[in-house]
């Protein structure tokens, strides 16, 4: 099921001006179509794989897919109108054939046979893609494709098999859509947060000095795992950035008393990618290491008061730097406390909570919310929760107390 | 260490008429810098990393990088000329620091202070890239970019922010590069070949009537992770397209007698990945099952008589369909028989073996060679094998036999 809700994607195209989305990266596509855009997307090059979304939101949705990929995306999405090129893969059904003299009438009987591509065929994509532009009227519109995505080499030769399309960056239109989630993504980015949340929980219990960082990796990981298995869904990814003591990139490094234990960490469903962070350590921490904590949970704090619908992005990175400046930190600069969690490439997604970022915080967005400090010689301190935000307010995804949990008290 | 061979570089270069490759991947510039690029290269876009690779094989490498991938970068490439750019993650170094009033101090000190951009600062990377070339004499040279991966969003931001560069797409350049392996290319391929295939032994040990696909897939999985550990290096990622049955798409599939389970399979290490496969039974397969088998062993001894350098990629395409023909196969077609296998982004790797492709076979490349039969109601059936070429022929990677391996009978 596609997750773009429609009536938004027709608001936004019309503000930018724009007839047509039309979007080449697979994660876009994915987002688009709802089925995933197939192996021959794996080498990062556009064309394999086209989602049409055209701004009219009474007109429908129409992909380019490969004949590999067609039976699993047609089965996904039945109502998205689809094209299909030929790539690389020979397959045939072979029901009821019995003898390789069979064989090429199997090929014939299913229109399987003649020759296929050393990749995909990327003339032909756009000839596809030329075919569905002109039968919705849309050949000499102005589209808006996802260049922060597509590649230079391939948005030429876009260019020369469409020269009637007015070509324009469709990425902020698209970014915006994908800022607010359906229903399907959030309930991804609950079980992935809740996910690593467990795995915090096994990483927690397996603390103890002496401990190595890769065991706590491994516990981490294990927790998530099994919490998914339990709940029934399954990863299809997993991160973690955990550190400990006061060498940051020391990845052989072993729990010691007061020694501070930061794990960043997130775990994938069906590619939604979970943004979650919390710090502890085995015995009290040093008076330094306190005090950047308080700082930070202050600033954590005063982000999430801010953290409403109508607000900008901007404004919850000013009100958590305000408070690390009134509790003393003047050169401490961060470029953003936090960013839009999703199913995109990189882990963190746009809008973030930036400096001046006049970007309007909106109901069904889902955030993470991240106050960290990376001390060389002392360690890293983080906190970072996932929200939801409503029509009033956020509502946390996460459940383990957001304090400097010492795990020898246990 | 940069797994550039710069002699050839320069010689590539020449014969393309660049007189210097910048690169923007953070694939090509691990390759050319011998580092990773860093996190603020998550989100596919192009200037957070940028390697600089001159023609003249005389003049040293330089590069573009973040202030929180500098120090690993630094120390990894010594003799690289590095410039740094500030992202969002703040870092100070709190060595001797005991109360928040002497953290200021410190971030002057280290001279980490001062605002940071929501991400990482374009026009800063770029401004830093022009200032490389202008010192170089490069500024209104012929450079070549890798314009099969960079953005159109950011190319078009790069040619305004250089606007004297003549910028082509060096992208073949970089290819046929990449295409012909150093010493540490081939030993990483080597080990996550030999990984893949003691995950394919465990594999076939736990095959029995009644073991689900997902079981495979986890015994796979633990015999290449074991081995890596045994054999002291580990695993960067690992993948598997393993079908069991005559269902081709059937996840939950589970063996039976006489159904053909076949596994294409690579694990990564250092990111560099293997691809290699096999296919088994319990019990013997049909007579056509068997049949096609006997015909994909031929193309495949076929192809790899071709395989040697010299030749071309295409003959050994030519070569592999005509024994297809010659077994009655008229309307199989394939669009590669295999391909070059290295640290990129896809499985897959230019060049291959594909109808027609005049590429010449050259020592030190390492490929794949496949001979796959995908017969839906039928089943899956593949050989592939991974092959250094020498200088008189190629040297294979892997060990198992390449029958179709009835496993009841052990």
């Amino acid at each position: 099921m596609s997750d773009i809700d429609r009536s938004r994607a027709q608001q936004l195209m019309r503000e930018a001006d724009i007839d047509a989305l039309v979007l080449f990266q697979p994660e876009a596509f994915r987002y688009a179509v709802g089925a995933h855009a197939g192996v021959a997307t794996m080498w990062g090059r556009a064309g394999s794989a086209i989602a049409l979304v055209p701004a009219d939101a009474g007109a429908g949705l129409a992909a380019v897919v490969s004949d590999h990929a067609a039976p699993l995306v047609g089965k996904a999405a039945p109502d998205i109108d689809l094209r299909c090129h030929r790539i690389w893969i020979d397959m045939v059904d072979l029901s009821g054939v019995e003898t390789v003299a069979q064989v090429d009438d199997a090929y014939r009987r299913n229109n399987s046979g003649g020759p296929r591509p050393e990749t995909f065929d990327r003339a032909a994509c756009f000839g596809l893609l030329s075919d569905l532009l002109r039968e919705r009227g849309l050949s000499a519109a102005r589209i808006g494709a996802d260049l922060e995505f597509m590649p230079a080499a391939d948005f030429s030769a876009l260019r020369q098999a469409l020269p009637d399309v007015n070509w324009v960056d469709g990425s902020m239109v698209l970014r915006r859509l994908r800022a607010v989630k359906s229903e399907r993504e959030i309930k991804l980015l609950k079980q992935a947060a809740a996910a690593a949340e467990a795995g915090l929980v096994e990483m927690a219990a397996a603390v103890r000095p002496g401990v190595a960082l890769g065991q706590l990796s491994a516990a981490w990981k294990s927790g998530a795992q099994a919490h998914a298995a339990k709940s029934g869904f399954s990863l299809s990814g997993h991160w973690d950035y955990i550190s400990v003591g006061p060498a940051l990139s020391d990845m052989t490094a072993a729990v010691t008393p007061g020694a501070l234990i930061k794990a960043d960490v997130g775990t994938l469903v069906d590619s939604y990618s979970s943004d979650g962070a919390r710090t502890f350590s085995w015995g009290p921490v040093s008076a330094l290491a306190a005090d950047i904590f308080k700082a930070l949970e202050a600033a954590f704090a005063c982000g999430l008061e801010a953290l409403r619908p109508g607000n900008t992005f901007g404004a919850v990175h000013a009100a958590m730097l305000a408070s690390m400046r009134k509790d003393g930190f003047s050169e401490y600069y961060r470029g953003h406390f936090g960013h839009s969690v999703g199913g995109g490439v990189g882990i963190e997604e746009w809008p973030f909570f930036s400096h001046g970022n006049p970007e309007i915080i909106l109901p069904g967005m889902v955030v993470a919310l991240e106050a960290p400090f990376y001390g060389e010689g002392l360690g890293a301190l983080m906190i970072e929760d996932q929200f939801l935000v409503t029509s009033s307010g956020a509502e946390c995804m996460n459940n383990l107390p957001r304090t400097l949990r010492d795990l020898s008290a246990n």
